[in-house]
Protein backbone atom coordinates (compact mmCIF):
# COMPACT_ATOMS: atom_id res chain seq x y z
CA UNK A 1 0.00 0.00 0.00
CA UNK A 2 2.03 2.83 -1.50
CA UNK A 3 -0.63 5.78 -1.06
CA UNK A 4 -3.31 7.07 1.30
CA UNK A 5 -5.71 5.96 -1.49
CA UNK A 6 -4.47 2.19 -0.98
CA UNK A 7 -4.75 2.29 2.82
CA UNK A 8 -8.44 3.76 2.77
CA UNK A 9 -9.59 1.34 0.15
CA UNK A 10 -8.00 -1.98 1.96
CA UNK A 11 -9.81 -0.58 4.82
CA UNK A 12 -13.29 -0.12 3.08
CA UNK A 13 -13.07 -3.72 1.53
CA UNK A 14 -12.14 -5.34 5.07
CA UNK A 15 -8.51 -6.05 3.31
CA UNK A 16 -6.75 -4.17 6.06
CA UNK A 17 -7.97 -4.38 9.93
CA UNK A 18 -4.97 -3.19 11.45
CA UNK A 19 -2.53 -0.55 12.46
CA UNK A 20 -1.23 1.73 9.89
CA UNK A 21 1.78 3.18 11.10
CA UNK A 22 4.48 2.51 8.62
CA UNK A 23 1.77 2.60 5.87
CA UNK A 24 1.52 4.77 2.82
CA UNK A 25 5.01 6.33 4.02
CA UNK A 26 4.82 10.65 3.50
CA UNK A 27 1.21 10.39 3.43
CA UNK A 28 -0.77 12.21 6.16
CA UNK A 29 -2.80 10.03 9.02
CA UNK A 30 -4.67 11.51 11.10
CA UNK A 31 -7.38 11.03 14.53
CA UNK A 32 -10.49 11.05 14.19
CA UNK A 33 -13.35 12.42 16.69
CA UNK A 34 -17.52 12.02 15.58
CA UNK A 35 -19.89 14.05 17.83
CA UNK A 36 -23.62 14.93 17.92
CA UNK A 37 -23.87 18.19 16.65
CA UNK A 38 -24.86 19.64 19.71
CA UNK A 39 -21.37 18.83 21.09
CA UNK A 40 -19.51 19.52 18.11
CA UNK A 41 -19.51 23.44 19.20
CA UNK A 42 -18.12 22.68 22.84
CA UNK A 43 -15.68 20.74 20.65
CA UNK A 44 -14.21 22.71 17.67
CA UNK A 45 -13.78 26.02 20.78
CA UNK A 46 -11.65 22.75 22.86
CA UNK A 47 -9.44 22.36 19.76
CA UNK A 48 -9.21 26.39 19.37
CA UNK A 49 -8.16 26.58 23.05
CA UNK A 50 -5.54 23.71 22.76
CA UNK A 51 -4.06 23.82 19.49
CA UNK A 52 -0.82 21.80 20.54
CA UNK A 53 -3.36 18.65 21.63
CA UNK A 54 -5.66 19.59 19.05
CA UNK A 55 -4.41 20.61 15.60
CA UNK A 56 -7.68 20.25 13.79
CA UNK A 57 -6.56 19.58 10.07
CA UNK A 58 -10.76 19.04 8.88
CA UNK A 59 -13.77 19.57 10.01
CA UNK A 60 -17.04 17.93 8.07
CA UNK A 61 -20.49 19.77 7.36
CA UNK A 62 -23.03 18.18 9.79
CA UNK A 63 -24.08 15.07 8.65
CA UNK A 64 -21.29 14.59 5.97
CA UNK A 65 -18.99 11.84 5.79
CA UNK A 66 -17.27 12.74 2.93
CA UNK A 67 -13.92 14.49 3.23
CA UNK A 68 -12.65 17.22 0.95
CA UNK A 69 -9.32 18.31 1.93
CA UNK A 70 -6.93 15.99 3.40
CA UNK A 71 -8.90 13.66 0.86
CA UNK A 72 -10.69 13.91 -2.08
CA UNK A 73 -14.15 12.23 -1.49
CA UNK A 74 -12.87 9.74 1.00
CA UNK A 75 -15.75 8.23 3.66
CA UNK A 76 -15.15 8.53 7.29
CA UNK A 77 -17.80 5.54 7.92
CA UNK A 78 -15.32 2.18 6.00
CA UNK A 79 -12.06 4.02 5.30
CA UNK A 80 -10.58 3.67 9.01
CA UNK A 81 -9.89 0.16 9.80
CA UNK A 82 -10.97 0.42 13.37
CA UNK A 83 -12.87 2.49 15.25
CA UNK A 84 -14.09 2.98 18.98
CA UNK A 85 -17.18 3.89 20.14
CA UNK A 86 -18.24 5.28 23.47
CA UNK A 87 -21.68 6.31 24.97
CA UNK A 88 -21.69 8.51 27.75
CA UNK A 89 -18.30 8.53 28.34
CA UNK A 90 -17.79 4.99 28.39
CA UNK A 91 -16.27 2.44 25.30
CA UNK A 92 -18.78 0.25 24.45
CA UNK A 93 -17.15 -1.30 21.53
CA UNK A 94 -14.78 -1.68 18.72
CA UNK A 95 -15.91 -2.10 15.25
CA UNK A 96 -13.86 -2.05 11.34
CA UNK A 97 -17.05 0.00 9.71
CA UNK A 98 -19.09 2.56 11.43
CA UNK A 99 -22.31 2.96 8.46
CA UNK A 100 -24.88 1.40 10.71
CA UNK A 101 -24.22 3.82 13.69
CA UNK A 102 -23.66 6.96 10.99
CA UNK A 103 -26.65 9.57 11.12
CA UNK A 104 -27.42 13.07 10.20
CA UNK A 105 -26.54 14.57 13.19
CA UNK A 106 -22.85 13.76 13.67
CA UNK A 107 -20.30 15.71 12.65
CA UNK A 108 -16.21 14.41 12.35
CA UNK A 109 -12.97 15.86 13.03
CA UNK A 110 -9.72 15.18 11.84
CA UNK A 111 -7.08 16.09 14.15
CA UNK A 112 -3.17 15.87 13.53
CA UNK A 113 -0.89 13.15 14.68
CA UNK A 114 2.53 12.83 15.33
CA UNK A 115 3.27 10.37 12.76
CA UNK A 116 3.74 13.40 10.02
CA UNK A 117 6.46 14.88 12.05
CA UNK A 118 7.97 11.67 13.16
CA UNK A 119 9.05 11.37 9.37
CA UNK A 120 10.56 14.51 9.25
CA UNK A 121 12.49 13.70 12.48
CA UNK A 122 13.69 10.40 10.63
CA UNK A 123 14.81 11.99 7.28
CA UNK A 124 17.07 14.35 9.72
CA UNK A 125 18.95 11.33 11.43
CA UNK A 126 17.48 11.39 14.43
CA UNK A 127 16.34 7.96 16.01
CA UNK A 128 12.79 7.82 17.34
CA UNK A 129 13.05 5.25 20.02
CA UNK A 130 9.65 3.83 19.91
CA UNK A 131 10.03 2.67 16.03
CA UNK A 132 13.55 0.99 16.63
CA UNK A 133 11.91 -0.67 19.74
CA UNK A 134 9.40 -1.42 17.44
CA UNK A 135 6.74 -0.15 20.18
CA UNK A 136 3.37 1.85 20.65
CA UNK A 137 4.70 5.40 21.45
CA UNK A 138 4.75 6.26 25.08
CA UNK A 139 1.86 8.64 26.83
CA UNK A 140 0.93 10.51 29.72
CA UNK A 141 -1.28 12.26 31.33
CA UNK A 142 0.12 15.11 32.81
CA UNK A 143 -0.55 18.34 35.01
CA UNK A 144 -0.70 20.54 32.47
CA UNK A 145 -3.98 21.58 32.38
CA UNK A 146 -5.68 22.34 28.73
CA UNK A 147 -8.03 25.51 28.56
CA UNK A 148 -11.65 24.96 29.14
CA UNK A 149 -14.11 25.05 26.68
CA UNK A 150 -17.63 24.66 27.44
CA UNK A 151 -18.56 21.56 28.29
CA UNK A 152 -15.15 20.06 28.05
CA UNK A 153 -13.35 21.07 31.00
CA UNK A 154 -10.83 20.13 33.56
CA UNK A 155 -8.49 17.56 31.24
CA UNK A 156 -4.90 17.44 31.35
CA UNK A 157 -2.73 17.49 28.49
CA UNK A 158 -1.83 14.03 26.90
CA UNK A 159 1.70 13.92 25.64
CA UNK A 160 3.84 11.41 23.89
CA UNK A 161 7.72 10.95 24.51
CA UNK A 162 10.85 10.66 22.89
CA UNK A 163 14.29 10.50 24.13
CA UNK A 164 17.02 11.88 22.91
CA UNK A 165 20.56 13.21 23.52
CA UNK A 166 20.30 16.86 24.59
CA UNK A 167 21.93 18.10 21.11
CA UNK A 168 18.96 15.82 19.46
CA UNK A 169 16.23 16.99 21.56
CA UNK A 170 17.62 20.75 20.61
CA UNK A 171 17.05 19.46 16.98
CA UNK A 172 13.83 17.80 16.98
CA UNK A 173 12.32 20.62 18.68
CA UNK A 174 13.71 22.65 15.73
CA UNK A 175 12.57 20.56 13.03
CA UNK A 176 8.92 20.01 14.68
CA UNK A 177 8.32 23.77 15.62
CA UNK A 178 7.84 23.88 11.54
CA UNK A 179 5.25 21.54 12.45
CA UNK A 180 3.22 23.87 13.93
CA UNK A 181 -0.50 22.44 12.12
CA UNK A 182 0.62 19.06 13.62
CA UNK A 183 1.29 19.55 17.45
CA UNK A 184 4.29 21.60 16.94
CA UNK A 185 7.37 21.73 19.11
CA UNK A 186 7.36 19.73 22.50
CA UNK A 187 5.43 20.77 25.18
CA UNK A 188 8.42 19.93 27.97
CA UNK A 189 11.60 18.79 27.48
CA UNK A 190 13.08 17.88 30.73
CA UNK A 191 12.63 16.19 33.70
CA UNK A 192 9.00 14.43 33.71
CA UNK A 193 8.43 14.96 37.53
CA UNK A 194 7.79 18.90 36.65
CA UNK A 195 4.41 17.75 34.58
CA UNK A 196 3.02 15.44 37.00
CA UNK A 197 4.73 12.39 35.58
CA UNK A 198 5.49 10.30 38.07
CA UNK A 199 6.91 7.10 36.71
CA UNK A 200 8.43 7.20 32.76
CA UNK A 201 8.65 3.61 32.92
CA UNK A 202 4.74 3.18 33.41
CA UNK A 203 2.86 5.08 30.31
CA UNK A 204 -1.07 6.00 30.84
CA UNK A 205 -1.20 4.62 26.85
CA UNK A 206 1.26 2.84 24.72
CA UNK A 207 4.65 1.02 25.82
CA UNK A 208 7.80 2.08 27.86
CA UNK A 209 10.94 2.08 26.03
CA UNK A 210 14.25 2.52 26.62
CA UNK A 211 15.57 6.13 28.33
CA UNK A 212 19.76 5.62 27.97
CA UNK A 213 21.65 7.32 30.19
CA UNK A 214 22.33 10.90 29.13
CA UNK A 215 19.21 11.31 27.64
CA UNK A 216 16.48 13.88 28.32
CA UNK A 217 12.69 13.29 27.73
CA UNK A 218 10.88 15.51 24.79
CA UNK A 219 7.21 15.65 25.86
CA UNK A 220 4.79 16.54 22.44
CA UNK A 221 1.19 16.91 23.28
CA UNK A 222 -0.82 13.84 22.03
CA UNK A 223 -4.43 13.33 19.71
CA UNK A 224 -5.45 11.29 22.56
CA UNK A 225 -6.10 14.39 24.55
CA UNK A 226 -9.38 15.02 22.67
CA UNK A 227 -10.04 11.46 23.86
CA UNK A 228 -9.70 12.04 27.43
CA UNK A 229 -11.80 15.67 27.50
CA UNK A 230 -14.96 13.82 26.01
CA UNK A 231 -14.68 11.01 28.45
CA UNK A 232 -14.39 13.30 31.19
CA UNK A 233 -16.91 15.38 29.49
CA UNK A 234 -19.19 12.48 28.65
CA UNK A 235 -21.08 13.32 25.42
CA UNK A 236 -24.07 10.50 25.08
CA UNK A 237 -22.61 9.18 21.87
CA UNK A 238 -19.02 9.62 20.47
CA UNK A 239 -16.75 7.66 17.51
CA UNK A 240 -13.04 7.75 17.38
CA UNK A 241 -10.70 5.68 15.31
CA UNK A 242 -8.92 3.11 17.55
CA UNK A 243 -5.48 3.63 19.05
CA UNK A 244 -3.21 3.38 16.08
CA UNK A 245 -5.71 2.48 13.53
CA UNK A 246 -5.67 6.53 11.98
CA UNK A 247 -7.02 8.45 8.84
CA UNK A 248 -4.60 8.13 5.86
CA UNK A 249 -5.35 11.13 3.68
CA UNK A 250 -4.23 11.77 0.03
CA UNK A 251 -2.06 15.46 1.57
CA UNK A 252 1.58 14.89 2.78
CA UNK A 253 2.92 15.09 5.62
CA UNK A 254 4.95 18.11 4.00
CA UNK A 255 2.08 19.51 3.08
CA UNK A 256 1.64 20.49 7.36
CA UNK A 257 5.26 22.08 7.44
CA UNK A 258 4.94 25.91 7.57
CA UNK B 1 -0.92 54.54 26.25
CA UNK B 2 1.99 52.13 26.68
CA UNK B 3 0.07 48.84 26.70
CA UNK B 4 -3.00 47.12 25.42
CA UNK B 5 -4.80 47.74 28.80
CA UNK B 6 -4.07 51.97 28.56
CA UNK B 7 -5.54 51.65 25.45
CA UNK B 8 -8.62 49.67 26.11
CA UNK B 9 -9.17 51.73 29.36
CA UNK B 10 -9.24 54.66 27.27
CA UNK B 11 -11.83 53.23 24.72
CA UNK B 12 -13.72 52.08 27.72
CA UNK B 13 -13.77 55.85 29.26
CA UNK B 14 -14.45 57.38 26.01
CA UNK B 15 -11.20 59.24 25.93
CA UNK B 16 -9.60 57.09 22.90
CA UNK B 17 -12.24 57.22 19.91
CA UNK B 18 -9.67 56.91 16.78
CA UNK B 19 -7.82 54.31 15.42
CA UNK B 20 -5.10 51.95 16.87
CA UNK B 21 -2.56 51.42 14.39
CA UNK B 22 1.15 52.77 16.46
CA UNK B 23 -0.40 52.52 19.96
CA UNK B 24 0.67 50.44 22.53
CA UNK B 25 3.74 49.45 20.63
CA UNK B 26 4.32 45.34 21.00
CA UNK B 27 1.06 44.20 22.03
CA UNK B 28 -1.13 42.17 20.05
CA UNK B 29 -4.14 43.88 18.11
CA UNK B 30 -7.25 41.89 16.69
CA UNK B 31 -10.20 42.32 14.46
CA UNK B 32 -13.66 41.91 16.32
CA UNK B 33 -16.30 39.94 15.00
CA UNK B 34 -19.73 39.47 17.16
CA UNK B 35 -22.49 37.09 16.09
CA UNK B 36 -25.71 35.34 17.02
CA UNK B 37 -24.42 31.81 18.22
CA UNK B 38 -26.91 30.24 15.45
CA UNK B 39 -24.46 31.53 13.00
CA UNK B 40 -21.25 30.97 15.48
CA UNK B 41 -20.49 27.32 14.12
CA UNK B 42 -20.49 28.35 10.59
CA UNK B 43 -18.30 30.58 11.29
CA UNK B 44 -15.54 28.92 13.06
CA UNK B 45 -15.94 26.30 10.59
CA UNK B 46 -15.21 29.04 7.93
CA UNK B 47 -12.29 30.27 9.77
CA UNK B 48 -10.84 26.73 10.46
CA UNK B 49 -10.98 26.31 6.50
CA UNK B 50 -9.34 29.43 5.49
CA UNK B 51 -6.57 30.19 8.73
CA UNK B 52 -4.74 32.26 6.69
CA UNK B 53 -7.59 35.36 6.41
CA UNK B 54 -9.39 34.48 9.32
CA UNK B 55 -6.61 32.94 12.00
CA UNK B 56 -9.00 32.83 15.04
CA UNK B 57 -6.82 34.25 18.31
CA UNK B 58 -10.04 33.95 20.84
CA UNK B 59 -13.83 32.91 21.19
CA UNK B 60 -16.48 33.60 23.68
CA UNK B 61 -18.29 31.07 25.66
CA UNK B 62 -21.84 31.63 24.09
CA UNK B 63 -22.90 35.36 26.13
CA UNK B 64 -19.41 36.38 27.40
CA UNK B 65 -18.06 39.21 26.44
CA UNK B 66 -14.90 39.10 28.50
CA UNK B 67 -12.02 37.52 27.31
CA UNK B 68 -9.50 35.23 29.06
CA UNK B 69 -6.62 34.73 26.20
CA UNK B 70 -5.74 38.24 24.45
CA UNK B 71 -6.28 40.21 27.93
CA UNK B 72 -7.18 39.18 31.47
CA UNK B 73 -11.01 40.75 31.82
CA UNK B 74 -11.17 42.91 28.58
CA UNK B 75 -14.85 43.78 28.22
CA UNK B 76 -15.17 43.36 24.88
CA UNK B 77 -18.45 46.00 24.87
CA UNK B 78 -16.68 48.74 25.47
CA UNK B 79 -13.18 48.22 25.38
CA UNK B 80 -12.75 48.86 21.25
CA UNK B 81 -12.69 52.73 20.21
CA UNK B 82 -15.40 52.08 17.36
CA UNK B 83 -17.51 49.13 16.01
CA UNK B 84 -19.74 48.85 12.95
CA UNK B 85 -23.02 46.98 13.16
CA UNK B 86 -24.59 44.95 9.84
CA UNK B 87 -28.32 43.90 9.80
CA UNK B 88 -29.05 41.41 7.25
CA UNK B 89 -25.45 42.14 5.50
CA UNK B 90 -26.12 45.45 5.50
CA UNK B 91 -23.96 47.84 7.86
CA UNK B 92 -26.49 50.00 9.65
CA UNK B 93 -24.50 52.20 11.90
CA UNK B 94 -21.18 52.67 14.17
CA UNK B 95 -21.06 53.54 17.33
CA UNK B 96 -18.72 53.37 20.18
CA UNK B 97 -20.55 51.46 22.76
CA UNK B 98 -22.13 48.02 22.42
CA UNK B 99 -23.35 47.43 25.63
CA UNK B 100 -27.09 48.19 24.59
CA UNK B 101 -26.79 45.96 21.88
CA UNK B 102 -25.43 42.91 23.67
CA UNK B 103 -27.71 39.79 24.79
CA UNK B 104 -26.71 36.49 26.08
CA UNK B 105 -27.09 34.55 22.49
CA UNK B 106 -24.13 36.70 20.88
CA UNK B 107 -20.48 34.95 20.25
CA UNK B 108 -17.45 37.06 19.71
CA UNK B 109 -14.85 35.91 17.69
CA UNK B 110 -10.87 37.78 17.74
CA UNK B 111 -8.85 37.45 14.74
CA UNK B 112 -5.18 38.41 13.94
CA UNK B 113 -4.19 41.57 12.66
CA UNK B 114 -1.71 42.12 10.05
CA UNK B 115 -0.35 44.89 12.78
CA UNK B 116 1.52 41.61 14.36
CA UNK B 117 3.60 40.77 11.37
CA UNK B 118 4.46 44.55 10.44
CA UNK B 119 6.20 45.27 13.55
CA UNK B 120 8.66 42.60 12.83
CA UNK B 121 9.16 43.35 9.43
CA UNK B 122 10.05 46.77 10.49
CA UNK B 123 12.19 45.65 13.04
CA UNK B 124 14.28 43.61 10.60
CA UNK B 125 14.56 46.88 8.44
CA UNK B 126 11.99 46.45 5.82
CA UNK B 127 10.09 49.75 4.97
CA UNK B 128 5.92 49.48 4.97
CA UNK B 129 4.81 51.24 2.58
CA UNK B 130 2.13 52.75 3.74
CA UNK B 131 3.44 53.69 6.85
CA UNK B 132 6.08 55.78 5.76
CA UNK B 133 3.49 57.39 3.46
CA UNK B 134 1.43 57.68 6.76
CA UNK B 135 -1.60 55.63 4.69
CA UNK B 136 -4.60 52.80 5.74
CA UNK B 137 -2.87 49.85 3.97
CA UNK B 138 -4.20 49.00 0.46
CA UNK B 139 -6.80 45.86 0.46
CA UNK B 140 -8.35 44.28 -2.47
CA UNK B 141 -10.95 41.36 -3.55
CA UNK B 142 -9.02 38.58 -4.95
CA UNK B 143 -9.88 36.05 -7.93
CA UNK B 144 -8.72 33.47 -4.90
CA UNK B 145 -11.80 31.42 -3.36
CA UNK B 146 -12.06 30.84 0.19
CA UNK B 147 -13.20 27.42 1.15
CA UNK B 148 -17.05 27.21 1.79
CA UNK B 149 -18.21 26.21 5.05
CA UNK B 150 -22.11 26.01 5.47
CA UNK B 151 -23.75 29.50 5.04
CA UNK B 152 -20.61 31.01 4.29
CA UNK B 153 -19.84 30.50 0.56
CA UNK B 154 -19.01 32.30 -2.19
CA UNK B 155 -16.20 34.44 -0.77
CA UNK B 156 -13.35 35.55 -2.31
CA UNK B 157 -10.00 36.07 -0.43
CA UNK B 158 -9.21 39.84 0.68
CA UNK B 159 -5.63 40.44 0.81
CA UNK B 160 -3.33 43.31 2.02
CA UNK B 161 -0.41 44.54 -0.31
CA UNK B 162 3.06 45.97 0.80
CA UNK B 163 5.67 46.46 -1.98
CA UNK B 164 9.26 45.80 -1.55
CA UNK B 165 12.50 45.08 -3.83
CA UNK B 166 12.33 41.26 -4.91
CA UNK B 167 14.99 40.48 -2.51
CA UNK B 168 12.98 42.21 0.65
CA UNK B 169 9.96 40.48 -0.87
CA UNK B 170 11.44 37.34 0.19
CA UNK B 171 13.13 38.36 3.07
CA UNK B 172 9.47 39.21 4.70
CA UNK B 173 7.99 36.32 3.27
CA UNK B 174 10.12 34.38 5.56
CA UNK B 175 10.06 36.19 8.43
CA UNK B 176 6.08 36.45 8.15
CA UNK B 177 5.79 32.31 7.95
CA UNK B 178 6.99 32.26 11.56
CA UNK B 179 3.73 34.36 12.29
CA UNK B 180 1.55 31.29 11.16
CA UNK B 181 -0.77 32.06 13.80
CA UNK B 182 -1.48 35.54 12.65
CA UNK B 183 -1.94 35.38 8.54
CA UNK B 184 1.79 33.84 7.62
CA UNK B 185 3.39 34.30 4.96
CA UNK B 186 2.67 36.13 1.93
CA UNK B 187 -0.31 33.84 -0.22
CA UNK B 188 1.04 35.55 -3.44
CA UNK B 189 4.04 37.56 -4.53
CA UNK B 190 4.01 39.53 -8.49
CA UNK B 191 2.02 40.44 -11.15
CA UNK B 192 -1.58 41.79 -9.50
CA UNK B 193 -3.72 40.57 -12.82
CA UNK B 194 -2.46 36.80 -11.80
CA UNK B 195 -4.85 37.01 -8.37
CA UNK B 196 -7.42 38.78 -10.08
CA UNK B 197 -6.21 42.45 -9.11
CA UNK B 198 -6.94 44.62 -12.58
CA UNK B 199 -5.64 47.88 -10.90
CA UNK B 200 -3.58 47.87 -8.24
CA UNK B 201 -4.07 51.96 -8.31
CA UNK B 202 -7.79 51.39 -7.24
CA UNK B 203 -8.18 49.34 -4.00
CA UNK B 204 -11.23 48.11 -2.87
CA UNK B 205 -10.59 48.92 0.79
CA UNK B 206 -7.85 51.37 2.17
CA UNK B 207 -5.45 53.76 -0.10
CA UNK B 208 -3.06 52.91 -2.73
CA UNK B 209 0.43 53.69 -2.26
CA UNK B 210 3.27 54.02 -4.66
CA UNK B 211 5.09 50.74 -6.03
CA UNK B 212 8.67 51.85 -7.17
CA UNK B 213 10.17 51.30 -10.52
CA UNK B 214 11.51 47.20 -9.98
CA UNK B 215 9.72 46.46 -7.02
CA UNK B 216 7.12 43.15 -6.59
CA UNK B 217 3.66 43.57 -4.65
CA UNK B 218 3.87 41.04 -1.78
CA UNK B 219 0.11 40.15 -1.06
CA UNK B 220 -1.01 38.56 2.79
CA UNK B 221 -4.54 37.34 3.51
CA UNK B 222 -6.62 39.48 5.05
CA UNK B 223 -9.08 40.01 7.59
CA UNK B 224 -11.56 42.22 6.02
CA UNK B 225 -12.24 38.88 4.68
CA UNK B 226 -14.26 37.09 7.13
CA UNK B 227 -16.47 40.70 7.03
CA UNK B 228 -17.17 40.07 3.29
CA UNK B 229 -17.88 36.42 4.13
CA UNK B 230 -20.99 38.05 6.02
CA UNK B 231 -21.65 40.78 4.08
CA UNK B 232 -22.57 37.76 1.08
CA UNK B 233 -24.17 35.29 3.62
CA UNK B 234 -26.13 37.81 5.20
CA UNK B 235 -26.45 37.33 8.84
CA UNK B 236 -29.44 39.08 10.71
CA UNK B 237 -26.93 40.60 13.01
CA UNK B 238 -23.45 41.22 13.42
CA UNK B 239 -20.70 43.39 14.84
CA UNK B 240 -17.43 44.28 13.85
CA UNK B 241 -14.40 46.52 14.88
CA UNK B 242 -14.68 50.09 12.21
CA UNK B 243 -11.48 49.46 9.85
CA UNK B 244 -8.24 50.43 11.92
CA UNK B 245 -9.89 50.42 15.31
CA UNK B 246 -8.70 47.20 16.89
CA UNK B 247 -9.07 45.24 20.30
CA UNK B 248 -5.83 45.63 21.61
CA UNK B 249 -4.47 42.60 24.23
CA UNK B 250 -1.97 41.95 26.76
CA UNK B 251 -0.12 39.41 24.78
CA UNK B 252 2.78 40.10 22.76
CA UNK B 253 2.86 39.92 19.13
CA UNK B 254 6.20 38.37 19.51
CA UNK B 255 3.89 35.05 21.32
CA UNK B 256 2.05 34.51 18.00
CA UNK B 257 5.68 33.47 16.71
CA UNK B 258 5.58 29.72 16.23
Amino acid sequence: MKTGKDVREACRSGLHKTQTSGLANGFVQANLVVLPKSWAWDFLLFAQRNPKPCPVLEVGETGSFKTRFLADGADIRTDIPKYRVYRDGEMTEEVEDIRQLWNDDLVYFLLGCSFSFEQALIEEGLEIRHISEDRNVPMYRTSIPCEDAGRFKDCPVVVSMRPFSPENAEKAALITREYAGVHGCPVFVGDPNEIGIRDIGKPDWGEAVTVKEGEVCAFWACGVTPQLAAMVAKPPFMITHAPGHMFVGDKLNTDFKI
